[in-house]
């Protein structure tokens, strides 16, 4: 592991290179999260370690956990989703036999590694470092909205999973390539892999969901950028109140909204219909510039993943002229235009 | 402690009568919990209980540990804000002494009463009940935006701490005088011991804030109000997000904007400017109308305490005249006004 100074805390991250664990995930579905860790940052991943019966395959090579430990994995990541909610003997002596092997566990897993009867004890006797990305364990303050140095970019949602963490990790893809100052902010727990840390503001007591963001992106460089993943929409039943305290904290410059154009209605609310790209944009906005009057929205992200080249090309332009702004779909087309459109 | 359905879920109501333990209050301001309990509830409040060194009197009976067991109290309420963040020997004794006698303790301090050493098996071998009012030990669903049976009717406000407990229960009380049927919703842990049960909002986990107020004011009766109390202001840096997620899962049919008008800035962010009375209206009537589309601002709620007699009286006069709304000083004039708005 190593630590990072922001502000006044230490933060500690996930050691790489990463071996992933896919366990006996049914179907490729299971294995979501490993997957955006190894699409993300392949530098990072060594292998992936499956047991019998998995169905999921992420394209790396496949070790057993020996074989791994001796090509230097430093962290298991349990980046796959369980079912039912408990983990089967299988995974418990796998988990054990990587601490005994010299390496950290990082799980996204709803459950704890730390309510794992023993484990916690075994890892601390062992020297190993234990990580639950969907559990907060640092105390936060709570935000205090003041002005902070470097810039900010923050990816909205008309909607939950719409691309948001895609189309954040294309920009600094995209920046990075162009030799700009720039950082990926992880706010969900796959994000937290691919960044290494980071926090998942959904799972932080509701009193601190601004100042947990304001801790994620520090002051920083003028010329640096933080690009900070979103999560939900300001227009979801569900989630809203985390939307609007990460607007809040993250006090962007810069905000890209991101929609996925066939969802029928919003996610998990049947009754709730989908709100319109302006509306969306102007509420985002709104509620931004009660901390960053220069708040802006400098483009859209479609995720036209349903619709053929032409297609997507035609929707993506006729987006584009209804609202007067840049707008792409980042997996077909990088997000170049999104960069370009901060000048 | 009594038990009633909510929903498809039991709540555990805090028995009363209360005793009210001061403990060694330094100054009245300490005891503000227990002197909030004690002006709404005063049936319920069979005395207060001092340490030497006491400081404020909430203007009840004193009675030892003994005697207010013999008079029947079922509870002693820990309505006080202890310094340091830790509990002096001498209240822990008191709070075990209660145990002993019979009694349930409820808290409203920071610190757990079940993280005090011994304290929550010792309550559990006498068959008492421990009640951390900050700190929800309930799972909450997430939100659903779905359509409740009654009334609503939610405290909104410019900032923290302007009156929306106060102006809550004013309603509450109106509204019972006259025959309606109506129950204030607490939200914070004064208004929790007021009600005998309730949520901290801004103590649950982000994702469950709408979800843990849809919770707390299920279906009802077509002609019963539920009187929530409000928490932060859409315009706080620090707590927007609670504030959202509140009014999303009240899903109001009215909403009653407080305001404190000598406030010089946001409290706790002297950077931040208040809000205009008619863009908070209009902000709070916006977001709620996600859910509700019927939600309407029905009244203001100045706390003028700092002013004269007849320059509360033009005051309000004033902003009536501006906003076209009746705004009252529920203090001053009761919410009676209120009240008349909503038929």
């Amino acid at each position: 592991m190593t630590n990072e100074n922001r502000g006044d805390k230490k933060t500690v991250k996930i050691a790489n290179p990463y071996l992933m664990f896919l366990g006996d995930a049914p179907d490729q579905l299971a294995a979501k999260m490993a997957n955006g860790v190894a699409k993300w940052r392949p530098d990072w991943c060594i292998g992936q370690f499956r047991l019998a019966n998995c169905k999921a395959d992420i394209g790396l090579a496949d070790m057993s956990l020996e074989e791994a430990a001796a090509a230097g994995a430093r962290t298991l990541v349990v980046g796959v989703v369980n079912q039912g909610g408990f983990l089967p003997d299988s995974w418990i002596s796998s988990l054990e036999k990587a601490l005994d092997l010299g390496m950290d566990v990082a799980s996204g897993l709803h459950m704890r590694l730390t309510d794992l009867p023993g484990f916690a004890a075994k890892a601390k006797r062992l020297g190993r470092n234990l990580y639950d990305a969907r559990h907060p364990t640092r105390d936060f303050a709570v935000g205090k909205g003041k002005f902070r140095t470097g810039k900010r970019l923050l990816t909205v949602g008309t909607d939950v999973s719409v691309g948001k963490m895609f189309t954040s990790l294309s920009i600094e893809a995209e920046m990075k390539a162009r030799g700009m100052k720039a950082d990926f902010r992880a706010t969900g727990q796959t994000g937290i892999f691919i960044a290494g840390d980071g926090v998942s503001v959904d799972a932080v007591v509701a009193d601190f969901i601004s100042g947990a963001t304001e801790w994620l992106s520090p002051d920083n460089d003028a010329d640096h950028w933080d690009i900070i993943e979103g999560q939900g929409s300001l227009f979801h039943a569900s989630y809203a109140g985390v939307s609007l305290g990460l607007l809040h904290g993250s006090q962007p410059d810069a905000i890209v909204l991101c929609h996925e154009p066939t969802r029928p209605h919003m996610r998990g609310t049947p009754h709730m219909p989908m709100p319109g790209l302006q509306r969306c944009i102007d509420a985002n906005i709104a509620a931004a510039r009660l901390i960053n009057v220069d708040t802006r929205c400098i483009g859209v992200s479609l995720n036209t993943s349903a619709f053929s080249q032409s297609e997507a090309e035609r929707l993506l332009q006729e987006t584009e002229e209804a609202l007067g702004l840049p707008c792409v779909d980042a997996f077909r087309q990088g997000a170049g235009r999104l960069v370009d459109a901060l000048g």
